[in-house]
């Protein structure tokens, strides 16, 4: 008995051993293709530089659809399509601005996304509250007032999405939770770390029980200069905003698919999403994504690899303001009765990777974390539980998809997220490779053995 | 017995459980007070934007010593002090310069550190080879021309020290090789990734057996079209270098000291190296490493932290073209019979940590590794055997001394190292401040337990 036992360890051990093997060789294979043929970063800069920012309904919107299905085909896709949903077409409409005309100081601003225009100038004493706790202590003095919310991004968590998820709620109910005590306007100070003065927008979401009241983001050192002249004396900040809504427009989502030879119809998603702010060219949020996942697929033509299951590569329309394209995604896959035993997304910025967060059943996480000593070499380290991108999202709730998300290093993200820097300059090309390694390294994994 | 092994256990767990908390409270402190009131990036702003480029020999050599002292005098040291080593004195002499006067083409390069100059232009044919391979095959087509090496810096290592590793050869040795061919100069491919033209200089050695010649290094791009052009034609190249030694001069490690409240004659070592290279500012190599250094001194006066050891916090001379202050301060510390516990540098850019390399015994790796978990949440999460720096290698050379060095990400160091984009700008204040949390935490751990 016991020399059966361990006839089968060995036996077993040998196997496991085999495919260790097996595995890294192909991963090596992957990752050699990836670092030094790769086409991802000649891809960024064409959509950043080329193209550039690609707001939902946006002219560049429907370039960069045009030029995904291009590449699609070009890297080697068994067939290609869009996936047409409708999505909101917010515009900024102008130049954002704001001044203490009294010191004759110009406020570097930017209307948030999905934010009302002020029309004509508005001009009103400014309140400071470093809170939402301050503001309903103070809630009697705010009515006429354009309330400056002076939260700081918090430094001491080590992960910067922790500061961005204690924050982010100033970007984006601070209006309306203003608006509700009579606020003309609300200046919201920027979510970053960064030492330079840019504004940083992003979506708000107005609470329809109060009034529409404009709302821009301010950059850092604005927001401290401001903050230290209201120590001093009263202000009054003029602000004139011309963001609105026009009609909706349709949109899609670019879809590329390997078609699985042996299990076709279980499929597995990886994604990242086509549209951006309008400031700068989205070059980490997420033209890093999306050129990611385009590279995967060229990757997997380039070394020959066939995989089992249907991969589908996915670039989402309007995750910034409206997620209607995750949201459509995950409809028909339930409409169709598609069957999903997989999504990974990228959308923290083409960074060096650390990573990969998952929002699934406590066993397949182990199954995952299993093959941390596979990933560990090209940078992944651990795998924890947490959740998958915002356009996966959908698939996770409607159809119970177990999601991913890589997780790449944080300390860079929100020095250029929705500010005017997130630019292809800053998007270093190894890292970007890297990331794609490690998504591709994954995929081969979970077709292989599923998951 | 059974019940008295538990009661062991049980307490030895105990014991265990409370110092981890304690331990990882600590680090929390520290962590904090670097992430919320740090003075490393302002230190580093003022060490690149106001003295600059600091090789050995130069005005700006004395003034980062002058600052160094005073800096560790503000930071809160028991004492500090100048340690002098004569250093040698290379300079540039002009601007390099290099041109295909055929083809209108001016070619951007960097003199080797160390190089002679070329005196009056040299013209003369360039030989292509890829590799040391090939100049041994082509050696008698050498004579009378100037050797382009072309090997290429590998992309398929995931560490970029690794492709470095590779590559330096040609760099360090690459013209002596040539000359003894007969070469009359050589222009060496710049050890990077990076998409840019920049030339990347650093430290050649002649071979005294032959004569020294001229030794430039060249932008990728450019290398990229004279390689190219070479397939096409034989083509000369025109080049003038001016470099040359001055006197030896003295220059000296700045030093600081918290003394030890239990073993004030155990001493560990913190350090980098104060000189660069003179194209750029020296920010990632080894700005970063010095303004670490100092970071942890203020920490650990601002948290109260009193070390049980003596702690050294080293700015070393001269690492760049001579390590003469490493070498001194080892030689300094075995003459005074000084008991030298372990020393840390940090010498590989202000990037984000991930790991450790360490030289020293397999028991102390494997305590070092124990300490894994408490430095994981700021992002070191492997300690590997390894080496420590080059400055710190004489210590461990002469008094066995345990020795480490910090293994930030790599992937953008060969962006910067030694070419004229090593400036604060690129230099994250996150990526910095937290090398100087890990390193803190681990020296925190060293002076507590001993290794």
């Amino acid at each position: 008995m016991k020399n059966f036992v361990f006839a089968i360890f060995v036996s077993l051990f040998a196997v496991n051993s085999f495919s260790q093997t097996e595995d890294s060789a192909m991963i090596k294979k992957i990752s050699d293709e990836i670092l030094t043929n790769g086409k991802a970063y000649d891809n960024l800069r064409h959509l950043t530089k080329q193209i550039g920012a690609r707001l939902s309904g946006s002219t560049q919107m429907i370039q960069a659809e045009n030029w995904g299905m291009l590449l699609m085909n070009e890297s080697g896709a068994d067939k290609e399509w869009l996936q047409e949903c409708m999505v909101p077409h917010w515009v900024r409409g102008g130049k954002d601005q704001a001044k203490v005309k009294s010191l004759n100081k110009t406020l570097d601003v930017l209307a948030l996304g999905n934010s009302i225009g002020s029309g004509k100038e508005i001009s009103a004493p400014v309140i400071l509250v470093n809170s939402f706790d301050e503001l309903e202590k103070r809630k009697d003095e705010v009515k006429g007032k354009i309330v400056f919310y002076n939260y700081k991004f918090n430094p001491t968590f080590i992960s910067t999405f922790q500061s961005y998820g204690d924050a982010v709620g100033y970007r984006g109910s601070g209006a309306s939770r203003a608006a509700k005590y009579g606020a003309l306007a609300v200046i919201v100070r920027s979510m970053s770390h960064s030492a330079d003065n840019n504004p940083h927008t992003g979506a708000l979401r107005y609470d329809t029980a109060f009034k529409k009241i404009p709302a821009v983001a301010i950059g850092l050192r604005d927001a401290d200069w401001l903050s230290d002249q209201l120590q001093k004396s009263k202000l009054t900040v003029s602000l004139k905003t011309d963001g609105h809504f026009l009609d909706s427009v349709k949109g899609n989502n670019v879809i590329g698919e390997l078609t699985g030879s042996e299990f076709p119809n279980e499929i597995i998603t990886i994604g990242g999403h086509l549209d951006s702010w309008d400031p700068a060219e989205g070059a980490h949020d997420d033209g890093a994504g999306v050129v990611q996942t385009i590279e995967i697929l060229r990757t997997f033509k380039a070394v020959g690899y066939k995989p089992k299951h249907t991969i589908r590569f996915v670039l989402f329309a309007n995750e910034e303001n409206g997620l209607r394209g995750g949201t459509k995604y995950a409809e028909e896959a339930k409409n169709k009765n598609e069957k999903h035993i997989f999504a990974l997304e990228s959308d923290a910025g083409g960074f060096t990777p650390r990573g990969v967060s998952f929002g699934g059943s406590a066993e397949q996480l182990k199954k995952l974390q299993s093959w941390v000593s596979l990933l560990q070499p090209y940078g992944v380290y651990e795998i924890n539980a947490g959740g998958g991108g915002a356009d996966i999202g959908p698939l996770n709730r409607l159809l119970k998809t177990p999601v991913a998300e890589m997780s790449p290093d944080s300390q860079r993200y929100f020095d250029y997220h929705h500010a005017r820097n997130d630019v292809f300059e800053n998007v270093n090309k190894r890292e970007l490779e890297l990331g794609a390694v490690n998504m591709a390294a994954l995929i081969y994994l979970i077709d292989k053995y599923g998951l």
